[in-house]
């Protein structure tokens, strides 16, 4: 829609238009004439949704990835960064990376040369808290992240936005700072390592940790209403509290807002977050030099596909889109064999003869997320393909898969008590490295 | 100046219009038609700039407080007001009160109205630390405040917007907060009582205290970009942080801001502050019914002059301009000496045969503001009126009352320590009342 890429193109504007940026940002003209050149191209092409709060294509097969990075101006994840990162790392890439079910970066590659030069950085990710229970997409950002921790053994910051959620929803503070605690016990459930992770949520750090306030009134200072404007979509109507957000966001990218772990170390930071949330680090990744800090480097994920297609992402706030982590295996089965959107042909006939097409097909979605073993996954693809697997096998196995993972985390989460979630809020040093 | 007007009557429409105002703010409509109306008038006649950062008049005698009093839409604060206030304390008003220093009001008999019934409310005033030394005008606030204290033996909560002119100027967060800290020595050598009085700046507390930031964040939520827009002047190159500000001047209008304090109740808030801060009060005033809260009162005060004349406000980054109360007694006398726009005559034989004009005098506006002999006061007017005072007579005056003041209080400063002053900051529950 043009309404998209006029929201890039503003945002471009801004940033580079507004005479803050300078000499000493010079990698973000490149950010930004990355944009501006893809601006044009988008004139044509982009029929996509891309934002912090929507996500919507008119494609069947979901978001046209490529297109987003030329928009964005981000990197594309290619065969040699993975090449580069299994050699640095010494193990193969996890399949979220080998899939491309992660496919863009930001400075991913000065990151691996950190690494490589036995320098440190930390993680960075988060969840706006808007219910009270996560689906399986959810789990998506944090199984790569953890997955990272354990690969750099750096370590990691968790930020709830219950702040945000009171700002765009309908939802008082006290409900807000509810979700966030029941979201970090999904989140701890992964098993997270309580010596390498600090979580909190906005609401109760603030008033714990001054630095954070101090860094989101620099930030703050650094950027314009109209920037947010442009990045974010901001108008005049919007109330004060969201345009005042983004920086709230950013901070953590800042490695001083953690003075308990980091000291007045200026540490280098990687975040991965899915795509939508891009905008807020491009603001980051503006001011952080300014502020002398290293800009944030980003692992983009793709959108996990609600049920009914890739043309919307999963979302907690339409029970029929989204498998929940709190569903019974009953609930998964039904789900997935009522709504999961098919790649099937309408007649068993037309399959076995013109086969399944796996791009749109949202069971094989859910494996290429979540079934690890890739002779199989391939397997499956080519099997659906030529029509020899139907539409109910491919359920049936995205059910096998699936429910397992949703048992075994209900399991964990039980275990998560107050006491245990604690330990993971309280400000402390953190234990990594070696 | 037309800009003025706009700006006042800009704020009326965000106000009002934008659908946020309803049923349990019917106060906010009276407001907001006073302001409406006065509108109209301000169109012919208003010539005074008067918002949170510029204060300007051409007219000699300064800003004229009626027209303002009409525009802004508070109250005249008349002899009725004071004689039941003096009935209600049992004492004579401070003389701020009775010369008309503090001429304006919002809601100040629902205060008396309160204290008749023996119902709780506490004072919280401010100030804004963009100098290391502050001026004799910036006394004035703190005088009536600790008078009002004493008077009705109630909790007081200062605050320093250390955040505000980390924004507003070229300020760096760690010099801002050193300002703070030197500036509430200054405030706490006027002796105010410890057991009563909790005082903190802004990039501290909200660290400290999460109640702050999910208060900023309530009001946040209530006010749009439309209404800081029109009430503050703020415009789309204007810095996010500047937009959000004004949700941290209004929170400790709100008493659960101080939950050790005030516990959950929800207390009524009188503030004494000079006219200049009203806008952020009335934003306040605007948004507190919408939450829960009482709105708070005002006592508005006229603006200290310039040593050079009523057309501007003492300014503490103007060295000449104003008395500061680290000035030596001879820097004191020199400057009033040299710069203190005097209303008397070009001549002496012309000032004996026409007389001087007290109205546009700074040395006599000083006595005003310091000589608490009402008596004294009078004749000197009358005498100086008449042409029977001198200017350089009128001078010493100024210089003798205005000196025994700034001395008293180096003295009084010098015993502030760290020590002294870290006590007034630590968040505990106060003792008033009996």
């Amino acid at each position: 829609m043009a309404e998209v890429k006029q929201t890039v193109v503003e945002g471009v504007d801004a940033l580079t238009l507004n005479g803050k940026s300078d000499a000493d940002t010079v990698e973000t003209a490149t950010d930004a004439q990355a944009q501006e050149t893809a601006g044009d191209e988008a004139t044509t092409n982009a029929d996509d949704v891309v934002d912090p709060w929507n996500v919507a294509s008119s494609n069947d097969a979901g978001v046209d990835y490529d297109k987003l990075i030329k928009r964005f101006g981000s990197s594309k994840i290619d065969d040699e960064l993975i090449a580069r990162f299994e050699k640095i790392t010494g193990k193969p890439a996890h399949h979220f990376l080998r899939r491309g079910l992660f496919f863009s970066h930001r400075d991913l590659h000065t990151i691996l040369t950190l690494r490589e030069q036995g320098k440190p950085f930390y993680l960075y990710t988060g969840r706006g808290p808007s219910s009270g229970s996560l689906h399986i997409g959810h789990l998506v950002p944090f199984i790569m992240t953890k997955w990272l921790q354990e690969t750099f053994d750096v370590p990691l910051i968790i930020q709830l936005t219950d702040d945000e959620k009171t700002l765009w929803k309908d939802l008082k503070i006290e409900e807000a700072i509810k979700l966030a605690r029941e979201n970090a016990k999904d989140i701890v459930a992964m098993g997270f390592d309580v010596n390498k992770t600090f979580i909190f949520n906005n609401l109760e750090f603030m008033g714990k940790c001054p630095a954070m306030y101090q860094n989101i009134i620099r930030i703050q200072k650094c950027v314009t209403f109209n920037q947010v404007k442009g990045i974010f979509g901001f108008g005049d109507s919007d109330i004060i509290g969201k345009i005042g957000f983004p920086a709230a966001q950013a901070a953590p990218a800042l490695s001083s807002t953690f003075p308990f772990i980091f000291g007045n170390k200026k540490v280098h930071c990687l975040i991965p977050c899915a795509i939508d949330q891009d905008p807020y680090f491009r603001m980051t990744r503006d001011v952080a030099p300014r502020l002398g800090f290293p800009k944030c480097a980003l692992l983009h994920s793709s959108f996990f596909p609600a049920l009914q297609g890739a043309k919307t992402k999963m979302s907690a706030s339409e029970q029929n889109s989204a498998v929940f982590l709190t569903d019974t295996p009953k609930q998964v089965k039904n789900k997935i064999n009522k709504y999961a959107f098919s790649g099937g042909r309408v007649t068993v006939e037309e399959h076995r003869k013109l086969g399944g097409i796996p791009d749109i097909d949202v069971a094989y979605q859910l494996l290429k997320f979540f079934l690890e073993d890739d002779a199989k996954l391939e397997e499956v693809r080519v099997a659906y393909s030529k029509g020899e697997m139907l539409t109910g096998e491919i359920k049936k196995l995205a059910i096998e898969t699936v429910t397992p993972i949703v048992e075994q985390h209900q399991a964990a989460r039980k275990l998560i008590t107050d006491e245990v979630l604690d330990k993971y809020f309280e400000l402390r040093p953190l234990k990594y490295g070696s």
